[in-house]
């Protein structure tokens, strides 16, 4: 029975490229492997593979009697249902380290850099297996993907480098226009339920037992969402009343290098107690924010905490 | 401010080693790092640092506002005080993963090998990095010391390819010599109350509702311990006197491959049980039998919820 390779739920590109990679990887180590993903794609993913003439991984939810390897995350709300009747053996990531526990011992390839698939290329590069041109394009979209063309404040010298290795792999002369095509993919927002919209990058969190939901939308120019901020804020306003204490909604506009974050929050002073900034209304832009993972749940996490 | 590196508590050769190379490792990636250690030496510990001309690290027992690396445990009841209060900036191990968790990215080396020394040594060559003499012929000691000169069964080929490498940089020419004369040191029993030699490696486990301990002494040659066993029998029977179901202490000869165990019980039926052998008496030769963690805590668990 393969080994099941499986990122976090709502899979974004990193975390689709990361189980496809991830999956190859350990086959060629030769302990068979199939990479899953929880749900379906994302259009920025789905033009990714489609480009390097790959194919969607298999939709799985649950883990029991499974052996697993996570990509892209370690925390269980974020993971296979009934993960702990499964067998995690390994966890590649480039995030905190989160509650999955295992009973027996794993193997851990986790690094602060900007995306996981920066460190899969390290680990081909670490066991002396070659990276597929297929799989090498892909892992260069998730690093322009995570990194938002490297102008993310968790973009480092490792994702660079590791992107200008890909780009040879897989004939890619033109990496900036690549990404730029990307990001309009990623940026669509005509035609989309706003639904769609706010769960198109979406996390639950516990923060000091506060169930908090941060969504992000990153867009080439924060114009185009004029027309829909309205119905995302009605939206984020119902995901809210789900039990949960806030919900935010970030606008990222990464050519102006910046966000706009929607509120919706039964104590919107903690978004004051986060970024210092004074909160009027229901939105407030966070200059230099663009990074959920490094700028935006660490200062929540410390609001919620004090 | 130094990052502190640091093992688990009733530290081991492989948790002492592992801080003192990780602190060398980090400094030379251009990172200040300083190996600690959560109490004193135990006397393996004390010879293997002798042996290659090293000190004993500081004794820290609490994190706050310190910037923590951990090696060889990931588990919160095994760590520093106050783990929350610093931060973790990465884990070195070779164990299951414990429920230490983390706000922030972080750099993970966890490999299911039979010691962090193997690890570690890998992590040297992946950053092009020279591994000192002294440090080699620690970490080698430390493999040792934890694969039970390779006839664990939890070592690993990267163990033994670990060995023989750190063997030559250590310039150590007679790696069974030097593994003999290490454990020479550990088996040393002359002099020490019964209540040290029982506490030496000692757990606690819940097992259906029932408080089991279980110790383990390893030595070279079990004649060593023929003037103990009495007083070591009347030790447990007071262990188990204070509220628990049963208490054993494994008395393992690593040349004959395997353990003699003591038993302190309510019920010695579930020796019988766990091991498929009768019991006549206060203790049973188990044949085979070196490993607590894989050997006997699974198969008690099993006696005990049948």
């Amino acid at each position: 029975m393969a080994i099941l390779v499986v990122g976090h739920k709502n899979p974004d590109t990193d975390t689709i490229a990361s189980a496809i990679a991830v999956a190859d990887l350990w086959t060629k180590r030769g302990m068979e492997a199939k990479a899953i993903a929880q749900g379906e794609l994302a259009p920025e993913s789905a033009f990714v593979l489609g480009k390097f003439g790959l194919q969607a991984p298999e939709i799985v939810t649950d883990a029991t009697d499974q052996k697993i390897i996570l990509v892209d995350h370690s925390d269980l709300n974020q993971s296979l249902d009934n993960l702990a009747k499964g067998e995690v053996l390994g966890v590649v990531d480039h995030h905190k380290l989160g509650d999955v526990t295992t009973p027996n011992p794993l193997e851990m390839w986790v690094w602060p850099v900007g995306c996981t698939g920066t460190v899969i290329k390290a680990m081909y590069d670490f066991y002396g297996i070659e990276v597929p041109a297929n799989i090498a394009g892909i892992l260069l979209c998730a690093i322009l993907s995570d990194t938002v063309m490297f102008k993310s404040v968790t973009c480092t010298d490792a994702d660079k480098a590791a992107v200008e290795a890909l780009a040879k792999i897989a004939g890619v002369a033109d990496v900036n226009a690549l990404g730029m095509e990307m990001f309009k993919v990623k940026s669509a927002v005509d035609g989309a339920a706003p639904s769609e919209l706010v769960f198109r990058d979406y996390k639950d969190f516990d923060m000091s037992g506060n169930k908090i939901g941060i969504g992000q939308l990153e867009v080439v120019d924060l114009s185009m969402l004029d027309a829909h901020k309205e119905a995302l804020q009605a939206e984020i306003e119902k995901v809210k009343a789900d039990g949960r204490h806030s919900v935010f909604l970030l606008l990222t506009d990464i050519m102006k290098e910046g966000s706009e974050m929607l509120i919706a929050s039964d104590d919107a002073t903690v978004v004051q107690k986060a970024f210092g900034v004074s909160v009027d209304g229901k939105s407030v832009w966070l200059d230099g924010v663009m990074s959920r993972k490094k700028q935006v749940v660490p200062n929540f996490e410390k609001a919620f905490s004090a």
